[in-house]
Formats: C-alpha cells, structure tokens, sequence
C-alpha cells in the first residue's frame, strides 16, 4: 500500500506492508489532516520511526466487530493497554503501555490503511463530509479544554496564537459567548477568525525580553486581568505572555506541546498564584457532535489537498507560515 | 529605634524612625524569623529598600481599633488598598495596589517597630509562646496548599525540599493522613522529619541533566505515580523533579520563588496534562488554629536566635546551607 513513512526523513513509499494487527480494526483511509505534530515529528521529536499521521476519516474494512465493518469512522488516537487502572477507567489517553497512532509504537494515517482497537474508532454521521470529518481529532483537542476548564458568558479568554489548533480554539470557546481576544502574529491567519465577535490582536513584540513584552502588553490597551489564558501559539514566548495577562488566581492553558527546554522565569506564577493546566487531547463524539450542527466550521481553514503520492509536497506546504490546513487524499 | 536595613548591602542602625503610618496599628515587634525571602531580597530580588522582615510577633501599641492596644498579634504581610474588587472580597493578597510588610514599599519587622492596617492584625492566644507564634507567617503559607488542592488519606503525595518552608509543608501535609514522601539533600534536616510517618529520600542527583533524573528517581524506587507534588526546594531543578514524579493528570504546587529564568522542558507538563498551581500566602487563622493545638511543632525547627544589634550575623547564619529557622530578639 501507498504510504509516508519517517526513518529520519521523510519517503513516499508504494509498498509498505498492511498494518495488520491481531484483533483490531482495519481501516481504508480516505482523508487525512497534517497536524504541528507530524511537522515536529519529522524534525525529530519523540524518536518515531514508522508512517506517520493522527488525523483522519476512513471506512473499516475488517474489525472483530462486524457492526463497524463499512462504517465511516474517526478514531481515538491513544491505544490503552486495556488492563491498567486508567484503562479499566475508560481513558486510555494516559495508560503509560500507551501506543499512538502515529506518535508513538503504531504506525499512523499517512497510508491507505490504517489499525486501531475497535473500541478506538466512532462512526461518523452521514451529514459530515470527509473533508469535515478529518478535524474531528484536533477539534476534540480544542474542545477538551472546556472539560478541564471552566469557561462561561462572563469569563476573560485569551487565547495566544492563531495557527491551526488555535483557531479551532477560538471557535470552540466562541460558542460559550465568552468575552474572547485573540493574539497572533499574522494578520491574514486572524482575518480567518472575522465572523467571530472575537478581538484580534497582532503581535508585534519579537523578542524574549520580559520588558519588550510588558511595553506590548499595556500599548496594546492589555492588562493582567484575564481569567483564562490559553497558550496555543507553538511559541516558547508564548507562556511568558500568558503570565503577563492572566489575573491573580486565573488559569494558563498550556495547549502547545514545543520541545526542548525554554528558559522562563516562573516566579510570577508562584506570586500571583496562577493555575497552569496542561491539555492534550479530548473525546471524539463532542467534537462530531459540533460539526454535525455545523456549530464550528472547518472548511475554511483547509489550505490545500494533496494526493498521498504528492505527500512531501504536502509537508513543504504544510510547514509553510502562512499555511493552515493541509489534507492528504487516497482516492 | 533599632533596624536592620536593606539599601543595596544590609545594616543595622540604631537611629532608625518610628514607622508611623496614619490610621494604622503600631506594633511593638517581640520576635522575628528570617525567611529565604529575606535572603533573597538581600541578593537584589524585588528591588526592595527599607526595613526587612514579615515574619514576626509583636505588641500592639497603638491603633484605631482601641480594642488591639496591649493585645499580642501577629498580622498578614499584605497590605489592599481596601477598595478594589479583590479587597472588597476580603483578600487583599492580591491587590494590584498592595504593599508588603518588609518586601514592597512598606518597612518591615526587623525593628523595634512596625506598621500595618488594624485588619492585618490576629491576637495571639496566650497558649502559644513567642517563639512559636512567629512561625504563623510560614504556616500559613503551608497550609494555604491545603485550601488549593484537595489532600485525603489516599493521596500519595510528595515534597520536594527539606529547608523550613517544606518542613512546615510536611508537617502540615501529615495532619491529613495523606501517604507521604519528602525528597531532600540533607540528611540532618531530613532526619527532623523522624517523627511523621513518612518516606524520606536523600536526593543524590546533581546537576540538571533530565537524563540523570530519570535514572535517579528510578533507582530511588520512585515511580511517576504522585497525585500531588509539592515543590518546596527553592532550586531550579525542584520543577523538572516533579514533573518527573506527577502521575497523569496530577498537581503540582509550586511554593518556591526562585528567580530569574530556568530552562525548562514543560512539554510533559502538557503531554501528561498536569496542573501545576502556583501558592504563595495562606490564612492566618488555620496556622494559628494548628500552633494553639500542638498540632505542628515547630520548636525544633529553630537553629538559633539573635539579637538584633547582631543581626547581620543572623543573616550570615540563616544563609549557611544546614541552618533552619534563625530568630531575631528584641528584649
């Protein structure tokens, strides 16, 4: 089968072998999303060798669970080990014998077919098309905030970035009526969020000196007064900002996973007693139930698609400033 | 009257002013512990000029609440400005506006005499002794972690530090029942924590290296499965610690202000979705509560007293590295 695989750079393959494994699910792949991840992937991070790709919607071929074969599905990316404490519990996104799609000891969506548990993939309402569908995962991730976070009309949100996960960010907390402002460094990539009754702020501070950013701050009519701060710019600047404008006792969300160590100056978030919550995935059937009422949309943050075979095009592309979203199609 | 001042080196005069502040309570300063914000203040953190010292017990003088004149107090370092929102709530720790006895634009309690709002003030009951009453201050702060984050006898929890802060930490802590590891690199101020039934660990990695850590926390039998832990070591290498010990989804107070900036890897902070939550103050009334009850015994955490003509010698003392609590005398 056809596929992109990492062995410390990047091959289309036309014969990688079936991902076949004992008791899953099998899964033709029709679309597929690049996701930052994949990006720091193929830089290096998390030492994966394999075909990549987390993001998806495909149709089962084979599952030992014969309701599911020819359903349209989405999957959960983390597969538990099934027997641990958080397993048992229903959460497999932190079971530590965890393989990930992709990430992590599984080979992933960048291919025309793809394993995972049966109890990992969810079928798809008729009423989301592929190209809709295949956000599923990064807008589980957006909306997972809201499970650890609370987030209502009267609360202060900002959110720190307006790239891809951010924007999906911005739209899930849009639908809370929640006074939103948005900080980014590109103006085109803010305009995407002009039907939203969101401030958008371009940031002009470069730099990583904490008094360039505190002249930024208050010159842009910004003060330490917001309840929630989430950090989704990928940035390592990104986290000293959200503790110049989160309020005494308010909540960081840290939703960039940037790697490497950063030099910060925390002592402010001990004075001021914030509150940094880590976020990383979220279910599935919240954010298929957000696109099924159309209540978030996603087209408009697809910048291009690709054939599979034009898959390291797709990844220039994809790591490209100004790109949003990049799909991979199989057909 | 006497002082030990700060202005860029340390002294002592003899000569120095009545503190006296329209509308506020005079107090006659009894005792005073030097605290590691003291040190580091005297290491140029904060900018801080003027009389030193927050941690003290002393007798009222003279106020506008007739009723606190002769009592014994001790008082909350923060001064509100009494109007604005977080004032009107009733916690002034926050207030945008406020000063800090011996820390922001306040003198403090090493001298003869200090100055504080009537609010600020707590009678002491007469069945704790001076020398105990001045720990109030760091109690308090300790047992704020207990209104942050919920500790229950099935909570596995771990301190990092073993200086006077984290002492008071696990004393605090073990009055819950929870299961209790402390981590430090003293062996003798280790062993101070003879009494509770907790595992205590002599940190022997050095350095900064996460390679390192990780051998060490598994050779030490350790393993990522803390619901909560504490960062008490006022080290930079105290924070990459605990996130090496949180479990998924675990907390991490964070009670050290060391300053300046530290490199630090968060993205498994992230990855792993913890909380870490930043304390600094705590309530008086609690930390009053646990001395009246011999709950915490917090005598044998005194390594010397001075008097305070000798305080400089105090100062060298409180910062030698196997010194616990020093105590300034004004009798």
């Amino acid at each position: 089968m056809r596929a992109l695989r990492f062995d410390g750079s990047l091959h289309f393959v036309s014969d990688a072998p079936l991902p076949v494994r004992p008791d899953e699910t099998l899964v033709h792949v029709l679309r597929a999303g690049i996701c930052n991840t994949d990006l720091e992937i193929v830089k290096g991070y998390a030492g994966f060798r394999g075909t990549l790709g987390h993001e998806f919607v495909g149709r089962v071929v084979e599952s030992p669970d014969e309701g599911l074969i020819g359903q349209r599905v989405v999957g959960e990316i983390n597969a538990g080990c099934g027997v641990c404490a958080l397993c048992r519990a229903g959460d497999p996104r932190h079971c530590p014998a965890r393989t990930v799609l992709g990430i992590k000891g599984r080979d992933g969506a960048f291919a025309d077919y793809l394993s995972l548990p049966a109890r990992n993939v969810i079928a798809v309402p008729d009423s989301i098309a592929d190209e809709e569908a295949v956000f599923a995962e990064p807008l589980a991730a957006a909306a997972g905030i809201l499970e650890q976070v609370n987030v209502a009309e009267s609360t202060r949100v900002a959110v720190i970035g307006e790239g891809k996960l951010a924007q999906l960010i911005c739209r899930v907390l849009a639908q809370t009526g929640c006074a939103l402002t948005v900080i980014g460094k590109h103006q085109e990539k803010l305009a995407l969020l002009e039907d939203l009754s969101a401030r958008r702020l371009l940031l002009t501070h470069t730099g990583n000196e904490p008094d360039g950013l505190q002249s930024w701050v208050a010159e842009s009519g910004l003060s330490q007064n917001f309840d929630v701060v989430v950090e989704a710019s990928g940035a390592a600047s990104g986290l000293p900002m959200a503790i110049a404008l989160a309020r005494p006792r308010g909540t960081i969300v840290m939703k960039s996973t940037h790697h490497g160590r950063t030099a910060f100056d925390l002592s402010m978030a001990v004075v001021n007693e914030l509150r940094l919550v880590g976020s990383r995935c979220g279910r599935l059937a919240p954010a298929l139930d957000l696109l099924a009422r159309r209540a978030v949309n996603v087209r408009r943050l697809i910048s291009n698609e690709y054939a599979i075979e034009d898959g390291l095009a797709a990844f220039a592309q994809a790591a490209a400033p100004q790109t949003m979203k990049v799909l991979l199609r199989f057909q």
